[in-house]
Order: C-alpha cells, then structure tokens, then sequence
C-alpha cells in the first residue's frame, strides 16, 4: 500500500480549525479568576487581605515554570535519541502541546473551575494543563516515528477530553489523590498509548529499524531531556499541592526516591551486559521511573526512607523491562513501543497508584497531626466519615478506572487514527524526518558532478539495488551523507 | 578589498577599557536599593513590616531567572542554527549581553533609580538590564556573520544608550505602558539591527551562501534556544508588571498567546510548502511571535481569547514573512536579515504595540474596578486627567517615538561600524567560525601525509582555484572536514 | 600492564550496597524539618504564624531548582567538550552526584540538623546537599576520562565525608562566612580533586591525547553546561544566606562579578592567540571564575563595584592559569587536570576566600546598620566579643584549613582509588566512551564487507601498526567513524 505523506492541506486545515474552535470557546467560556483579575482590590479591602504575596501566583509560578520546562524541553529532547527524528521528536512535541494545553484548559476548566457561566483560569489552571499534555507526551512516546503530525493532533483532542473526564472521576467523584498524577498522568497516558500503538501494529517496521537506533550525538541530545526532567521532577510533583508543608514535603520526598532510582538502573544495565557495560537507553530513562512512583504519595507523609524504597525498586523493575519485556511486547504481543514507556511510565505507574493507596491507608493523626490529617485528605467539615482504610480503597479504585479508561479509549482512538488518510509514513519511513519536514537543500552540502557521475554505476554491495533505487536512496538524505554510509565505501574506495 | 580579522589588539583592549571603566563608573555611582542594603533592619521596624517575604527579591528572582535564560542560552542557542558559526553565536551574544547588562545598569539607573546622588540597585534593575540587552540580542540576529566581535561591542554601547533614552521618553514622560517592551525592546531593537545591516549591505554576501544554512544537528541545537525562549515567554512578559493579579495575567496571556501562536505557524508551514513540509526556520522563529506581539497588553484586560486571537495572526503573518518578505527585503531593499528579525520581532512588535494601544483606549472601571483602574495605568492620586483614550494616543506615539529612533540610530550607528578597522570578516569569509575562533588543531583530526600529498593536485572541479587557494580552503577547516566536502569526492574516488 | 574494566559485577555491587545502605540509614534518622511536617499546623496556631507564604519552602525552593541545575545540566554539560566523552560526562556526573546528594543529607545531617535522635531534613538541607555534590563534581573535572565509575562512588564516599567534616570546622567551629563556598566548595573540591589526579599520575597519557581535544559539536554541548552555570550562579550564591537582604545583595553581586569576568576573559584569551583568536576553553571555563570568588563575599557588603573588580581580576587569572600554568603543571608538577579545575575552581576559590577575610575585616556598623552587622555575622546576643578583624582572621583561617583537609584527604583517597582492582582504563583507552558504555552497534553504521576487505591491508602511515592493531582500533570505532579518521584516507584515497 502506497502512502500520501502530502500534509499541504491536511495539516493546515486541522491546525487552523482546531485553532479557530479554540478562539471561539475561549470568548464564550474562559476568564482570570480572582487572583489573576484586577476588581479583587475592590473587594478584599474589607477582608483584611493586605498582601501581594497571598497572591496564588506566588505560591506556584515557579513551579509551574519547572512543569512547562519538564514538558517542552524534558519530554521534547527525552525523544531525539533517535539518529534521524530529532526535528519531529522536538516539533511534534512542540505542536501537540501547545494544542493540548488550549485544550486542556478548556475540558479541565468545565470540569474544575466553571461556575457563574465561565471558566476562571490562573496559575494552577495552567500548571493542570501541562499536566494534562504530560500524559499525551508519555503516549506520543509510543508511537514516535510511526505517526503523521495530523494523526498526533486528533490523538490529542481525544486524549486531552478523556483524561478530564478519567481526571474529574477520579479526583471530584472518588476523592482520591493524586497530586503528582502517578494514576492520572504515568499510567493513564501509557496505557493508553500502547494500546494505540497496539492498534496501530506495523508488521513491516523491521525495514526501517536500521533508523530505529541512536547516534552518538543524538543521545547527547535525549540527556537534555532526561536532565531536565528529572531536576524539575521534585517541581513537578509538588506544584499542584496544598500550600506549605504538603508542597515542601512533596519535593524532599521526590528528590530523595529520583536519586535512589539513579543508582539502580546503573546497578541493573551494567549487570545485564554481558561486558557489564551501561546502555544509554536505560540512563535515560530509567533513571525517572522514581519520580513516577512517587507521584501519588509524595505529599503524603511516605518518609525519605519511603521514598528511597520506592526509587530503589522503580530503578531496578524499569531497567529490567527495557532488557526483557520491551522485546517481549513487541515480538508476542505486537506492541511496538517505540520510547519504552512501559517501562518509564506504566509500570512505575502503577507501583505509585500502590504505594499512594497503601501509604493513605496508614493515614491517622498521630502521622499527621489532627489538623494536618483533615488538610492532607481534604475531609475538613464535611467529609465526617472518613477514614483512611476507604481512602486506601478509593485510591486502588482510582488505579483501575485510570486503566480502565486507557485500554477503552486507546481501542477507539487506535481504529480512529488506523484511517488511511491521516497522512502516516509508509513501514519503511518510519523514524525519518525527511517525511515531513524540509532537510534536503538547506541540511546537506549541494551535490558536485562528482557524486552524480559515481551514481550512474550500481552499488557492487547491494546488487538487489537497481540504479534507480540507489540514487533514490542516497538522494534521500543527500550527498554529503555518502560519505557515512558504509555503501559509499564501496563506491569510493573498493 | 582585504581585510585584516586579526583582532589580537583590538578585541583585548575594547574589552579592557570599557571594563575599567564600567568599574569607575560603578564605584563612583552604584549603590544596593534599600531591599538589598541591610540598613532597612535599623529603619523598617517602625513601620510595622515584619516580613522578610515582602521583599521585592521574592516578587521578582524566579522571574528574572528566567529572563536571565531566555538572554543568555534563548538567543544565544536560537543563532547556532547556522552550520559553521555556532561558537561565534553562542559565544558573541555571551559577550555582548555580558557588557550590555552592566552598561544597561549604569544608563538606565541613571534615568529611574539615581537620587541622592546613586543608583541604587535591586533585582528589579537586573531584570531592566537583561531586558535592555533582549534588544541588542535582537539586532545582533539582524547582523549575525557578518560582523566582530569588536562590532558588537561598539553597537551594544551605542544601541544600550539609545534604548535608555527612547524607554525614558516612552516609560516616563509618555507615561506609556509596555511592561513586555513590544515597542522598547523588539520594535526598537529590530528596527535598529535592520538599519545597521541595511547600511553595512554586502553586495557579495553570496560567496558565502553555503554556509548560512543550518546542518540537522545545528537545527537542533537551535530549538534549544526557541524552547528556552517559548517556555520562559511568560515570565518575560510579567517580570516587571505590578505585584498581584498584573503579574499573574500577564503570564496567563502570554501562555495563550504563544500557545496559539504555534499551531498557525505550523499551519502555514506546511501550506506554503509544495510538499506540505514542515521548515525548521519557521518553527524555530514564527512560534514565538505571539509572545512579542502581546509584549505591551500582557498586563491589560486582554482577555485569554484576546491573547489567543493576537498570537492566531502572528503565527501567520511571521511565517509570511519568512517566505515572502525576507527574500524581498534582500533582494529589492539591499536589506540582508541574517536571522530574519524583521519577522519575529519588527512586524509583531509593532502589531504589540496597536494591540496595547487599542486594549488601553479601552480601559474603563467596569473591567478593571475602579482601584485596579488606577493602579493598572498610575493615575492614582495626581493624574487627575486621566483618560483611556488618552492613554491609547500616548500608546500609539510611543510606537512612532521608538521607530523613528531606532532608523535615527541605526544609520548613525551603521556608519560607525562601517568603518573599516573594526576587524570584520570578507563577504566569503562570513557565517564562519574559523575567523575569530581557533577551530583547527584541537576541533579536527591532524592531517596526515596522506592528505597533504592528495593536495598536490588541484581540484578537477574547481578549475578556477589555483593550487593555492585550493589548499588554503581545505586548510581553513582542517582535513576531517575535507572528506565531508564534495569536492573532496573529486579527490577521493572520481 | 592490562587493565580489566569489564564493570560487570564491581559497579553493579557497588551501587547496590551503597543504596542499601543509605535506605537503611535513612530509615534509622531522617525526618521531616518542622516546616515539612503537618504537625506544625496543630502547635504553630498560638504561635500567631497564619502565613503558609512563611515556610521555609518559598524562600529557597526557586534557588534550590537553580543549583540543581547547576550540578546536573551544569557540570554535566560542561563536561562534554571531550570528542567522545559525553555520555560518560554527563552519565557519570549523573551518577556520582545522585549518590553524593543522599550521602550529603546524611553527613551534613549529623553536623548540622541533628536533634531529638534525627536529622530533620527540608529545603535548605536539599541545597546544601547539592553544594557538597558540587564539590565533588569540581573534582571529577580533574579526574576526567581517567577514572572507573567504581572509582567515581568511592571518591564520592570519601570526598563528602570529608567535605562534611571541613564544613563543621569552618562553620560551626571556626564560625566562618561561606555562603557560596568559595573555600568548602571551590578551594576544597580543586585541590582534593588535584592531589588525587597526581596520585593518580599516568606518564602515557599521551596515547590517548587525540580523544582529549574537542570537536565542534562537543564543544557546543559543553557551552549548555557553561551557560546555566553562569546563568543560574547568583542563585547558587545566594541560596543559603539569610532572608531578605542578604539573599537579595549575593544574588547582585555575584550577576556584577560574572558579566566582569566575562570581558576580561575575553580579552584575555584574544591576546594570547598569535592571531588574535578566541579559545572555546577559555569562554567555556574562565568566565565563570568571577562567581567562584565571589563565593565567600556576595552576601556581604562587597558593593558591586567591587564585585565588579573581582570579576575583572579572576578573568584574567583564569585565562592566564589555562594558558601558562595548567601546561606547567602537567609537565614539571604531574599534575594532569583535564578539565582545568585548578584555573576555574582553585584559584579563584583561593581569591574568594581572601576577598572575604577582607571584605569581613573592614565590616562595621555604618556599612551594615547596627542590626544588619549583628544579623549578617551572627553574633546577636550570644556572641558579645566579635569584632571584624576577628572575623577576617577566621575567615583566613578557613582556608587554610580547607587547604589542608583536601591535601591529606586528596592523597589518601587517592592512594584508595589506585588499588587495581577499581576498573579504571589503560593509558591508550582513557577519555573513551566506549570503554564503559554500550556504542558500538546501535549508534555506528554496520560494517560492509567492503569495509572489512580493505581492512586485510596494513594501514601504510602506519607502518608500526600490526594488521590486528589495526583492525582493533578501527573496530572500536566501528566503521563509519574509518571515514572521519586520518588514517582512513590513506586506504581510501592515497
């Protein structure tokens, strides 16, 4: 089956209706909330509120930088380890974000924040859409390199919607927590991006595997990302806390399980090489799994040494799926994944959802304090019946309808996006940038008579190549690139 | 014409004299501002302010750090998309920036922090200083390859000084407000460095046509400036507003703007593209655009759909530009834009600087209250004539005031630096790091014997260079590049 | 003698019990600070504290992110110049300091925040943890691509131990100012790191001297690493000083410093070059000395001119120590610093130290206010007979006992560290990825069979090679890297 990569006009008309829709809804529905709107000067006078620094903006702003970094430049570079999709692992990124966190606030708003006919945005609003774009990150990390932008588009759309909807049941229905979105972000976003990629199996992919490897300064690149995901991870799981203690203690408690984890994806991917050497694929990801593991209870009161247990187990389970269950997946159950976020997302995913519902079980007021214990748990006054074995309970619910919800909505966005005219590469051309974007005459030195002559002869090393084949592929990523591929040896020297 | 690049006496002693003399001036004029000195512990304790938290450092620090890394690693990383120039990108825009902040202290001190006698100094003036150098960043992309070191330090003194004078005349005796400086920093600082090329036009530029595009890896160290800029965008905005809910909504517009903003350059992207792919240029640039253009509103009532609409047209009309005007302004204008500022910072600055003033002519007590009014445009008190459509009249000449002094300045400043002793490159030596880097022996592999002899013959497809020419070429780059060369298949295998 | 640095057992062994350990350790002592604990909420009410805005967090979680940026991106990055020693740059530095940060809580924990049977850990032991680890990655930079990471772990164990206990001395014991540790830090982590690399002298290191140079990508990494060292420093002078004033000046004074610094390295590195160019070591290292020697005065009244003449000073002294004395030092004293730490750590560690004993000597009750001197140097109420000479003696004291705590400690661990058992490489596969990492199949091309017919020749330039020399040396690069190797050319082309 022949593939029209063509996007002239598939992917302007989606952007620019997307957009449009989003101008629209935005008029109708969205303004500041009180922190963020001027008229609060005229109103809180009488309510003895005389500083600035109350002001909501304080509080998390510079969390919420650390996110919006974490979701831009962490994930964006996290996928460049790839050799030839640094530009679409960066600016697919890029554009499905920015998508996804209009229309986050949006969902999200109407679920949260919609009263008196508006939707009323400030900092924490935007922080929750990052969120929510994390969670189509950790799903685009499946299908990297399998998918046209138009495709991650429409995933985004349903994606963002069915994360609220599993969000709202979640934290507004079933009171659990999840500050650090171990159920809500890591396990919902990857399973149900490998159940897309699932639906979406490419049993050719095998012809562009050569591509489906790094290059030396390629996962120099994806370091950036892994960095700057796992600094600002502390930031990440304690933006969105109650103010003071909880948001301090969410931060100790991530630091301290992220570190843990470093020491045991080193420990794991030397001895799995058989020369003990270290895999850069483990480094770069691995490493996080502790900071998804505690993302439900690290406003809880889990302890440091709770905390380093956590990431000393998410370090050693994470590496091991890289090694022996990535290709499992692939080879038996034909999941192609391509970032291996069952690995960094799913199962320490759901390790967090554990760990929150057995750590909120052990909730009592001795732990606590009694108000802190009313606080942490939100049961202040109205909740008089609460106690933390049904919060145990809840939080374990929460991990099964966050799987729940995946597995369904990855099935039907799956047969969604398998449409043909979605603009997807051909198996071949997967993981290669030159599909959708201009690298060809600005990337690569011109072509001299030199090289043209050399192309008139066949390639002596691969004769099942007709002439017209061989120049094709070297056309592909131009001249100068000859010269590193090992069949231009063959050319030039042999 | 040859020119002499040597800059061995002119580059250390440029430095050195206006060092010592950023010292003098320091020690003579310099003081901290009274939230950095510890005599407020002596003076405050009357006045019933108990909290170190009021401190001005605790508004505004998180904000001037990112600031900080939108001047430093933002402009400097979004310059190295060029292929062989990315040390000179990097590495000029530290040192101007690096000089320009220090001299921004001293001229913009002098017009809003000097009484009795000092400037005092707080993290406020940093963040003015970091600003002040965005616009010399700006110019520098106008320019960028095609000038010295030396040059950029004349500029930056000149360009520092005259922006001090033109955001005095706007800030202070117009009483404008642009609290994101579309007009003091992008307006003024494009139109500046357009002026500057224009005057330094290059007839012969295109002898070095090869190197001013980018190579894959070059790109993508590029979008590591974009990202830091895009995600940091909002702090810029709000770095300076009024604490409380003017800092808050100023990040809220500038994320909507830009998120917008992305999805209409990618539309356009790909829909002026024969094929429909994507340019790096375009995303790299244009999706930033949202964020100058809401530069003078962000603080306003804009609204979040007022943000998105702004940053829906800048998408459109950066990326146009990029295609169409660009090329135009080259061609017919003799107006070389190296980075293409005239897109990203002159058109959007200037549609920034009539959305400010349109959204202020519009300022009334219902949508600010009637204290968020006053407090928003500062006629609390004694601007008893105070007027929304004054306000925007005075919006609107400031945008006039800072184009007519950034031609103005720009010619003068252009001729300056056309004079021919500032040690900048020839038209073929351009986009070049070699010339004021040292690249050879530790960047590349030493030539062996092997090399030198095949350099004994002159190149077959390049009759017109001399035996000379030939190996000083090659020399220039060291041998390890020659093999990525074309010409150096003619050597090797044909 | 041959060198077995198969890792497979000894790393993994080593991470593992050192993980367990610290569990257990953590388990035994650490606690939550009070302002990380709920139960302040039940005892602080009578206390009238009503401001969450009051914890600890909010006044040094912004600059804690930026520190760990320094230590992760920072010197992570700033490692990478190396031609093929970026993952082990930024890998092995990733690995050291997550080790080093747990082991800091500890260590620094007992000295400082031990009461009631545990260490009560919050934001403030978070930021000292990273400056202890920051110390160790200043000694790795002299260590660099010498070194196992068995030995990395096992400098690291010693290094923070003794960091911990030269940090009491100078703190608690001597009372002395460090707040950016220019001595606890700097001069400490420079000269244990020196005095190990001398222990660890290897006389044929010149074998390997071809991969210790830089190629230009490397070197564009590194500039990351440069960047938000330089950026983000202010923060890290700043972090641990007292509220309010003091944090705001060190932030101030260490942004004068760093832009001086950046001039006169500049000028510095022009003016030794025979033709007047700029060395990427120079930008890369030297400009970041001024926040070095600013390390021990930035909180103090230096005023920022004299932070500026601090910069201006250290520039030079730095660029001078790369040219002149880091060659002199390898080849008389056998000291082989690969990164320069001597030039960017050492020194202006030691002219940090001295511009504090200064700074803290002329110190009195007009510079600070009567208050600000009390608060400043801690001597309120319970120290009756400070007086600043005092002071400055001790201040000068600290460095000689930092100095002398990192030559004894730096020669035992030394003498730990050349055991032979550590994996360290052999003199010919120093500063190689390849020795510890997994590179060879998926980040090179697959060999042809034409590469590997050519291989049946002995190369001809070198003749000493045998045919298996030969084929090992290629075959470690795998074969695409043959291209862009000298030796290459003679078998392609001559």
């Amino acid at each position: 089956m022949v593939w029209n990569t063509n996007l002239r006009w598939r992917l302007p008309v989606t952007c620019l209706l997307l957009q449009v829709a989003l101008v629209v809804l935005f008029g109708v529905f969205v303004r500041y909330d009180s922190d963020a709107d001027p008229h609060w000067l005229d109103t809180k006078e009488q309510e003895n509120s005389t500083s600035d620094m109350e002001n909501e903006f304080y509080y998390r702003y510079p969390s919420f930088q650390d996110v919006h970094v974490m979701i831009f430049v962490g994930f964006g570079f996290l996928m460049t380890f790839l050799q030839r999709y640094g530009y679409s692992s960066v600016g697919f990124n890029f554009l499905l974000a920015a998508f996804g966190i209009q229309w986050a606030l949006l969902m999200q708003g109407w679920f949260h924040s919609y009263y008196q006919g508006y939707i009323h945005v400030g900092v924490e609003n935007l922080i929750n859409a990052d969120f929510c774009v994390g969670s189509v990150c950790v799903a685009f990390g499946a299908v990297l390199g399998k998918v046209s932008p138009v495709q991650l588009l429409i995933m985004t759309l349903f994606q963002v919607t069915l994360f609220s909807v599993n969000e709202y049941i979640l934290l507004s229905l079933l009171e659990v927590k999840d500050a650090g979105g171990s159920m809500t972000i890591h396990t919902f976003g990857a399973y149900f991006g490998l159940t897309v990629t699932w639906i979406l199996y490419r049993p050719s992919l095998h012809q562009s595997k050569e591509r489906q490897s790094a290059v030396y300064h390629s996962d120099l690149f994806a370091m950036i990302g892994t960095l700057f995901l796992w600094m600002y991870w502390p930031s990440f799981n304690s933006a969105v806390s109650n103010h003071g203690d909880a948001q301090h203690r969410a931060a100790i408690n991530t630091y301290c399980s992220l570190a843990a984890c470093v020491l045991t994806s080193v420990a794991l991917s030397s001895a799995l090489h058989k020369k003990g050497k270290l895999d850069m694929v483990h480094i770069q990801n691995a490493t996080l799994a502790g900071g998804v593991a505690v993302g439900t209870a690290a406003e809880m009161m889990l302890m440091p040494y709770g905390s380093l247990i956590v990431g000393f187990i998410c370090g050693i389970v994470s590496t091991l799926g890289f090694v022996y269950l990535t290709p499992f997946l692939e080879a038996r159950l034909r999941i192609q994944d391509t970032c291996g976020i069952h690995n960094l997302h799913g199962m320490p995913g759901i390790i967090g959802a554990i760990v929150g519902a057995v750590t909120a079980s052990c909730a009592n007021a001795d732990v606590y304090g009694v108000k802190g214990l009313a606080l942490a748990f939100g049961f202040d006054g109205f909740k008089t019946n609460w106690n933390a074995s049904m919060q145990g309970k809840f939080q374990a619910a929460g991990l099964f309808v966050s799987l729940a919800m995946a597995l369904v909505g990855g099935i039907i966005v799956g047969i969604i996006l398998k449409l043909p005219f979605w603009g997807q590469p051909a198996d071949e051309n997967c993981f290669e940038d030159a599909v959708y974007w201009e690298v060809s005459s600005r990337d690569l030195f011109p072509c001299t008579k030199g090289v043209a002559s050399l192309l008139q002869r066949p390639c002596p090393h691969q004769p099942s190549w007709g002439l017209r084949d061989w120049k094709l592929r070297v056309g592909d990523r131009g001249c100068s690139s000859l010269l590193l591929h090992p069949e231009a040896l063959c050319l030039l020297g042999a």
